[in-house]
């Protein structure tokens, strides 16, 4: 598979063969499903999150930097983490991410269509685990004019192909940490929980 | 200032004497208000940003890497930026981010009350603009256990004091994408939409 591209729900749910890190490769693309982000939504989210001017009030909004009403970037971050997760990229185990970099070059205002292209551009099996590694995922997420509103390069753990262990599991988060691999630093640690 | 310290939102309301660029320096700290999450919150976050199973069900995520249900980072990162726009970090006309790196060390879990304490790390005058410029600012997000649940490392575009012009303003992307500096990189480019 070089480049899944999901039209429906539907198509996700058939799907039920998620990918192992085994069944990766650098260069591989994944296309999301779409979203429009209406101002209703945008004020909501700016409620509960972002709670300022910009975000929540038209006219304010016209008079500030960004010339009219906009998404806060972490509703852009919320709503691109729903795109990968419903269709966007069919990882093993769902998608665990312990970081990345994030990047706004463009706000997302109402209206917008939004949709994730999502890249692998590394694959760390890890040092020590036969059955896990990293994964890291750049997701560029467009407007209906393809314009990007957000660059997420994302570390992700996943689960690998049963090897010579006889119980597969999800990645722990202490192996990452025990690694060598560079993204390896911002992966999590959790201490006194143990699962293999 | 050296280390800001709200403890109510009315403290934040007389606050009105925000900050721009140059009343902050290297090593300036601020720490936000805090947040208590409950499960409703999570399982809600998740069902509409992150439906995955160890955000939303109980039983789920007890088998899961996590061990018992976990927000989803996204929820911890919008938590985030409430704490800082809600009184953790008084900057004159809002937090406006271009983005940053973030890492979550460990999930943040049904009852943790978070809080956030931020740094200032880097401070950078546009090259060619003398009104705006970049802010590096560290944000830990720790529980009630002093524990980290997330590192942001944001970077935030900040007004200066009015100078040679006479009319200030908010920062312009353009400025942004315009200069040297090694964050602006990363930020937003508003084409067609100058304000000075």
């Amino acid at each position: 598979m070089d480049h899944l591209v999901l039209t429906t729900e539907a198509d996700w749910q058939r799907l039920t063969d998620r990918l192992v890190l085994d069944d990766l490769h650098v260069g591989q693309r994944f296309t999301s499903m779409s979203h429009v982000v209406d101002t209703d939504q945008i004020k909501r989210f700016a409620a509960e999150f972002d709670p300022q001017p910009f975000h929540l009030d038209e006219d304010a909004a016209a008079n500030s930097l960004f010339a009219g009403l906009v998404a806060s970037g972490w509703h852009t971050a919320a709503l691109t983490m729903r795109l990968l997760v419903t269709g966007g990229v069919p990882i093993a185990g769902g998608i665990v991410g312990a970081g990345g970099e994030i990047a706004w070059p463009r706000p997302t205002r109402p209206g917008d269509e939004l949709q994730v292209v999502s890249e692998v551009t590394e694959i760390s099996p890890s040092r020590t685990k036969p059955d896990k590694g990293i994964v890291i995922l750049r997701n560029e997420t467009r407007n209906q004019r393809g314009e990007v509103v957000q660059v997420l390069t994302a570390t992700l753990l996943v689960p690998r192909k049963p090897q010579a262990s006889t119980c597969p599991s999800n990645p722990t988060r202490e192996d990452v940490v025990a690694g060598t691999n560079t993204h390896e630093r911002n992966a999590f640690s959790l201490p006194g929980h143990r699962h293999d």
